[in-house]
């Protein structure tokens, strides 16, 4: 859950391209990572990313002051725009030969294994020390103050194979850079990170700056929230 | 999560019926509560619980020497096993009026927001403290040493809604019984728990033992675990 977490990694930014939508709480930004500079189109904005970006509630001062808190629990009250946005996430991974979803620990278990159904993939959970049995590997990332670590059951992913990594909110992008790291050391081929939040506040300036990339990998985000940066 | 906890609850044995296969990790059973002890039948077993209950692997002495847990990662691994697990639980949940599922951190948010979308109902986690922002109440209860506690949003229920609640697993029971206390206290209407794995060595036995139950609400499994008594 990247809310919380530092990233070592450059955050670079992509050369996608989007059309955002103000609303009260956040902006709407549909992100094409696959879309190059020199063939970059403005892509219409799809109408039910303003309901998504309306159904996520910002908490201030959570979990310490100052924090300003995306909570999508407000947004799983409303089975419509959940499965609005579990579809988009599908629609875009569809048929892409996607073998493994990969969802981190807790948040990005509600999405991730949704997604894996849909597309006919694998769900491989990423956790927290000490809850997965048997044989794991481990990757440890620095965060404000102290680190944390993913693990991943050894076997879960085939060298080569390619996988998709889903979180909830992508803020530093620490907890996902591990993620990336566990399955590169893996042999695997990450194809994308997903999440629903992305906070411009960590998106580095370029000239077509509409996404976000991690340690080379596209993230792809639905919405993006200006409320964490107050 | 179930197996780490104790219950304070007496768990009855219900009047439903079933049929019961053995294979090598544990018996794959076709629990069905809403059948009435005078007209019960047996029912057929249905031929995805066998590939249900070969995917779930048992991994000994975790967390702690002489527990056996019922690791549902493997199964997680197979698309197809996994769908069949989650069409079974929206075959049964699909038309019944369930407004809600709630699904108990963090391995029935595998389970519970797939069969949410699938049958139009909301998804509500059920926390660990101090996960959950804004207004939340709470249950402790009893584990082997100690206690722990469950948190649920204020508002995430409505009084008299149907809600369906999800983990992978009951064994004692006791975190079960905390979800059925929590959405009680906001005045639901708990339809049933369903779980992928139950243990029978915490079933009680009576006439018609093919089920379990948690403070009076039905407890339906899709397998039961031999390995865990050992």
């Amino acid at each position: 859950m990247g809310e919380e977490a530092n990233c070592d990694a450059v955050m670079e930014a992509g050369n996608g391209n989007g059309k955002a939508k103000e609303n009260g709480h956040a902006t709407a930004v549909l992100a094409m990572p696959d879309v190059k500079a020199d063939d970059a189109v403005v892509a219409p904005a799809d109408p039910r990313l303003q309901g998504i970006s309306d159904a996520i509630r910002v908490v201030p001062h959570f979990p310490k002051q100052g924090i300003m808190f995306n909570d999508i629990t407000t947004l799983l009250l409303r089975p419509g725009v959940f499965k609005d946005a579990v579809d988009m996430f599908v629609e875009r991974y569809r048929g892409m030969g996607i073998a493994a979803v990969a969802g981190i620990e807790a948040r990005g278990f509600i999405f991730g294994p949704a997604i894996a159904l849909a597309i006919g993939a694998k769900f491989i959970p990423l956790r927290k020390p000490k809850k997965l049995p048997g044989e794991v590997i481990s990757e440890t990332y620095v965060l404000e103050y102290g680190t944390d670590c993913l693990e991943m059951h050894v076997g879960a992913i085939e060298p080569r194979e390619r996988v998709l990594i889903v979180d909830d909110l992508v803020a530093t992008g620490g907890t996902l850079c591990a993620a990336i790291n566990l399955m590169e050391r893996a042999g695997a081929d990450v194809v994308e990170c997903a999440c629903l939040i992305g906070l411009p506040k960590f998106k580095q300036l370029g000239p077509m700056q509409d996404f976000y990339k991690l340690n080379g990998k596209p993230v792809y985000v639905l919405v993006e929230s200006l409320e964490y940066e107050k």
